[in-house]
């Protein structure tokens, strides 16, 4: 096994977390409606849609293909009321302009969620991932 | 069930990518070793961290204790080789200075990681969260 290893600090500025990577990247969390950072959830569905569009860009580049405007609108379902309340389900409608095919952006976007993202194969277990491939 | 939304964006610089929150909070993501954000593995483990952080430091308060430099130290176990490389467990060493009695520690960091974390939550049937909490 390999491990990855991080630190995440509470600054004592209201519910401001922050972690700084070995590479110098700087992450900023805050609850619910605060101003430092995005929530813990929000990271974590970002997260999710995040490393599968960099492996999308990439199979599309590699296709020669010509786009714009690579993206996904993410959705997490999560219960109304009680503690806690994790996702149970996420849904990533990823969406591109330009000259791709449906098939190859489909293609694209199926390796990406379901055979290389490892966010995504250790989120799955708690919240299945659907996902749609939409050009324009 | 209710539903968190947002749109997570390529920006076409090398693997970034990037989201920004109804509340203008933003995310920025890259791929290892890049330059732009962290990794998408590297926010998913210091967002089930911060999750409890932020808990732990409201449960803190609450107890009127007088301590700094809250954090934990995280660390994610994952295959060395092959593709996706998901977390398969994380453990997560809480550490807090001041006058803060051990047990008091202890019982906040449980109740945060065993009861409130939604990220935690999500994640934990992918791979399991172990912690510990140290006072000094």
């Amino acid at each position: 096994m390999g491990e990855m290893r991080l630190t995440v600090k509470h600054t004592g500025k209201g519910n401001e977390v922050e972690s700084t990577t070995d590479a110098g990247a700087r992450m900023t969390f805050d609850g619910e409606g605060g101003a430092y950072g995005a929530t813990p959830m929000q990271h974590l569905l970002a997260a999710v849609a995040a490393c599968s569009l960099m492996d999308v860009d990439i199979i599309l580049k590699k296709k020669r293909l010509e786009y714009a405007n690579l993206r996904a609108e993410c959705v997490g379902a999560r219960p109304d009321t009680g503690t806690p309340k994790p996702f149970k389900s996420i849904t990533l409608v990823f969406r591109v302009d330009g000259n791709v095919p449906q098939k190859a952006f489909e293609d694209a976007v199926k390796l990406s969620v379901e055979k290389y993202c490892s966010v995504g194969d250790t989120v799955k277990h708690g919240a299945p991932i659907a996902w749609e491939a939409r050009v324009g």
